[in-house]
């Protein structure tokens, strides 16, 4: 397949670097300043070293790529909230272009699931979403196998950068700017680390999973409009007032403390809880796991490595495989 | 779709039970001695109770099942070893008559891939085995979704008999022939527990495992004739000859023993191992677990029930809802 592939971090870089290995060619690739196309494959190497140098990807506008001629677009721009732009209006460029979408940038499925899958509607192109959730973990392709009407709850650990600051906490009993403080050092934790510490990023993961179980229910668009979640909908507590003495406690009990993330028909809860210390619960680094809730087939549990530049660009490509083959 | 069940043991009748919520109505349904026929749907609570009553399943031949209408056939009568039969030439059947088939039966799968594969090529149906590896554990489907060819080992804890009966003798340090009789009594173990003490199920699975691996490096139905593995290639050791005292001797150190199945391109190895305590792999129970090492995405370990009724069912029918559908 051809694919246009959108944003050159860490995720954008690892999809255009990895695809010709997967039998696609990436015909354009931008980032926000510029961009390169090629109709005959972009020279993703020539591209990225050109970023390197501080000099722009391409000679095109960014938004030359979103004209350009794929079979899918891959969105890999920054997750945005609310209206999830300009990540939406790319979607919806390649929707009613017939192209397909595969989808790294959690905003429009997690703010606006409703409006996406009415674009799916109407387009001959189809919208998949893996690399939202869970870094390299199967966890939506592992719904949609169950069937999302089977699936009563998905409970998860699925933030990196807090699971390092509560490992550290409880294995070397120091408090959360301390902590902090060092995963910024080791690049494990953004200058700002609100979007992880805070719970966002975790609860907008759940979001998506909350809008599948609750998508399997509805019969049409307008009723998933009705039912649709976004952030603003979900109950979020982070870490960041956890006292060390909170993990002392926890541990004399055998216990630890992860941030959690449930998303049921009900809706979105993500805090801090006490798990058992040699639970599945209990991943640490980056490692994520969701624990997924069937009607018949009792409780599955995927773990995986939920963050990094290939491992979520196998997600992507793994999306990609998905798509029905246009040459077919 | 239409299904046609062939095996009214636990998974058979599971598969019976559940298949209407999954959308699907079950035109036969037979056990080795009688079957039931109807193209406009089997009464499948009626037929079970008889044949729990003691009295024949149906009034027709079970052959008459493979004859009838269906889109897809289930194989769920018990696997066989050497040349898989009948299971196989159930298989055969069905894929002459250009319809699908979802099997939960090991035989055809594990000790004649080639030829399943080669039936396939010339069909309009498809195969499908899910079921085969791990119960409700989408393993097969993992591997497919990650790309065979970029999945380097598979390893897994995939027996529950031997689970239970390792996890009985490390907690309360009794011997294995005590433990044995204990899960016999449960039923937890089978009269004859040689297939699973011995390592046979694992083995299965894992050369399973181990031919879509190497289906990956193979591009024609007769190289895989010359790679394809069955149960005689697998280096196979069971668990019957461990002492409680090296259960001891692990636990002071902070480990315990699962008999444990490696699949990698090179062959199949099962034997009893060494795993930490509280590590991945000292799953309990009939919890199954498979470790997926890929190239780009790191390892992937996904859990779950890998036995019981449902829970296998859920898998053939997870598989039922991979088919193209006849009606579209």
């Amino acid at each position: 397949m051809r694919l246009a592939v959108l944003g050159a971090g860490a995720v954008g870089r690892a999809v255009a670097d990895l695809a010709p290995s997967y039998g696609h060619a990436v015909t354009a690739l931008a980032d926000s300043s510029s961009a390169v196309v090629d109709p005959g494959g972009v020279d993703v190497g020539a591209a990225l070293a050109r970023k390197d140098a501080g000099d722009p990807l391409g000679e095109s506008d960014p938004g030359d790529a979103l004209a350009a001629e794929y079979d899918a677009l891959v969105e890999a721009t920054p997750t945005t909230l609310g209206d999830a732009e300009p990540g939406f209006s790319h979607l919806r460029t390649a929707l009613e272009r017939d192209r397909h979408v595969v989808l790294a940038n959690k905003g429009p499925v997690a703010e606006r699931f409703a409006d996406l899958r009415a674009l799916e509607a109407d387009s001959a192109g189809d919208v998949y979403f893996e690399a939202t959730v869970g870094g390299a973990i199967p966890a939506c392709a592992t719904v949609a196998d169950l069937g999302p009407e089977r699936v009563s709850a998905v409970r998860g650990v699925l933030n990196g950068t807090a699971n390092f600051v509560l490992s550290r906490m409880a294995a070397e009993g120091l408090d959360y700017d301390h902590v902090l403080a060092e995963a910024q050092d080791l690049g494990v934790a953004e200058a700002d680390p609100s979007f992880d510490v805070e719970g966002t990023d975790a609860a907008l993961k759940c979001v998506i999973l909350a809008n599948l179980l609750r998508e399997a229910d509805c019969g049409s668009i307008e009723e998933l409009r009705e039912r649709a979640l976004t952030l603003s909908d979900a109950a979020v507590e982070g870490i960041r007032d956890i006292p060390g003495s909170a993990l002392d406690l926890a541990a004399e009990d055998g216990r630890t403390v992860r941030l959690v993330g449930e998303a049921t028909r009900d809706g979105v809860r993500v805090g801090p809880r006490l798990v058992p210390e040699n639970g599945t619960l209990a991943v640490s680094g980056t490692r994520n796991i969701v624990e997924i809730e069937t009607e018949h087939a009792g409780g599955l549990a995927v773990s995986g490595r939920g963050a990094g530049g290939e491992e979520t660009a196998s997600a992507v490509l793994a999306d990609v495989g998905r798509l029905p083959d246009p040459e077919r």
